[in-house]
């Protein structure tokens, strides 16, 4: 096995503290890479807080993981040693099913394996994720990485990226759509981002009037404060889309009667209750809800590269690991522009 | 003005008895017809009950209409005296937005003008709907009915019809697809045939296993007894659409669960209390809820002349007017097999 040292939650009561922990050695089809940078994603507190399942303990979380390659098994052909890898929220998937063979890796119909707090394929060996030094993924699950991009604000495309990338690619969002992003948090600020890159205009939807000015530097075309009733009722029943990007209660109602007939809200956040759609919400317009979650391994490559063609990274500040606490906290109250990255060298 | 008797509610707590009120002369652009049958939708008892809104009254319901013609305005170019005629949902709307010149009259900008229960688009004559013995509606929201089929019979297509009908059509449910029909009454009953005349292979979902052997005569494939779990597990995850008819409470997020990947759940019901969605229902195959209302006017015209080559008509049971009370009554019990119609001949 291979020793690894990270950040663990022991239990969901217990601040995160150094863990010790194996990883397996680097198989005929893995990858080892040293992990450079990782993301705080806040489905990571989610995860850690059993928010929303049962966690496996102790966790090591993170799941926007970029690094180096160390090693790579005999079979490996697409990486060698001393490539820039990144791994994002899965790290394998039955690949034999329907969805799996669509590129559909994260509908794997088997479910697919977790970065961490998640079982291997074998039902018994728990993940862990990118708050550690090292990592062995097998190669169909990780991803090329380009020399062009700063490479701390790449590591959350793998979570912040896809998952907002994906939708918009997948409902063709671009050129002659109104597209509003709900919340300007780490998801919302990519969204725009991929918004404006494919050609929509894109309004933010936000309950922070303050962050106008940062939503016009993003690119966002227009900027709506949702507790202003009358800015609110100037975009009733205009949008082609909305991409919902809150995992914090919120009127879905309110924000369907904001779309056009025919338009679609996309739910890519995981809020702790259950929506409230009333019938007339969806049938007087002919609207729809869905929701999306995150991306498969050919579109995450696909993703990335558009991002080094397009010149795309996320918006961070970088942190100490011992730190991480108070990167919680203040993600917490949306206290942050817009995606914490820990930089692993101070692990 | 003309004089017209009917059924009427003076309130939403006393039943409906006979009345006698006015209708407007036949303008140069209006069709007038005599009543001959009218179908009985659980939509005309909410209204009366003020389950949705406040209502108006005293309200005549009804909107399930089919008749003779009997005078028309000296505009009127598409119908003459002695055509059959029907009217359903609307009877008029701004015909002037985007969505009323896409053939979009249903979702009109400004509201469409409903049947009964509504306002002229004078803003203060209210409209009286079909449990009378004539209407005077404009030509434009007038259906030409064919005399192929047994015309009380027809008269359930103007709601039930096109409102299962336009949303098969619109998401393009066919050949190649599982369709489920969750409930099997009025609107249910009427989605399994178009269903089957689409080319799907179609699934009833009941609460009810007495209704299997109709279920089958309809033309459905498989029936699914939604209190029995394993037939419930058995089609997990396996529907393209799911067309939801069901205006009682139900657990959307066990439906979801039915369909495939990328799979559409689509609500023509109005359930009294809002949806309860939770986002993994969505997100955990980029599902989607969407809703649909009736159907346009050129949508309905086309539905009556495809109901009319494939010999597709709702299937009835026929009442007296004065009845009126014990067919709600048996409805609300889902007691029907699939619509009452008023014989008005009975008035």
């Amino acid at each position: 096995m291979i020793q690894a040292k990270g950040y663990a939650a022991q239990d969901p009561q217990t601040n995160l503290a150094p863990w010790d922990f194996a990883r397996r050695e680097v198989g005929p089809h893995d990858v080892q890479f040293d992990i450079l940078y990782c993301g705080v994603c806040h489905s990571d507190l989610h995860q850690i807080k059993n928010d929303w399942f049962p966690g496996i303990f102790p966790m090591v979380p993170g799941h926007e993981i970029v690094g180096r390659v160390i090693k790579v098994g005999d079979h490996v052909k697409n990486f060698k040693v001393g490539d820039l890898a990144g791994t994002g929220c899965m790290v394998d998937s039955c690949q034999e099913c329907e969805n799996c063979k669509k590129d559909l890796e994260q509908y794997c119909l088997e479910g697919n394996t977790g970065t961490y707090n998640s079982m291997e394929r074998d039902g018994s060996s728990p993940t862990y994720g990118g708050y550690s030094n090292t990592i062995v993924v097998r190669e169909e699950f990780v991803l090329h990485i380009s020399d062009k991009l700063p490479l701390a604000a790449v590591a959350p495309l793998l979570c912040a990226g896809i998952t907002t990338y994906s939708p918009l690619r997948h409902w063709k969002v671009g050129k002659g759509h109104k597209l509003a992003v709900l919340g300007l948090g780490g998801l919302g600020h990519m969204a725009v981002k991929f918004g404006v890159a494919f050609g929509a205009d894109v309004t933010i939807l936000s309950t922070s009037p303050n962050k106008e000015a940062d939503a016009k530097k993003l690119g966002a075309h227009h900027f709506v404060v949702t507790s202003d009733e009358e800015q609110l009722n100037a975009v009733k029943g205009s949008f082609d889309f909305i991409l919902d990007t809150v995992s914090a209660p919120h009127d879905f109602n309110l924000y369907l009667s904001l779309l056009r007939t025919d338009g679609t809200m996309i739910c890519v956040g995981v809020p702790p209750e259950p929506a409230q759609i009333a019938a007339f919400s969806l049938l007087g317009g002919r609207k729809s809800l869905a929701g999306s979650g995150i991306g498969g391994i050919a579109e995450t490559q696909e993703m990335l590269d558009f991002c080094a063609e397009n010149n795309i990274v996320s918006e961070i500040e970088m942190i100490d690991i011992k730190d991480i606490q108070t990167a919680y906290d203040r993600m917490t109250k949306g206290d942050v522009r817009y995606r914490f990255v820990i930089d692993m060298a101070t692990l």
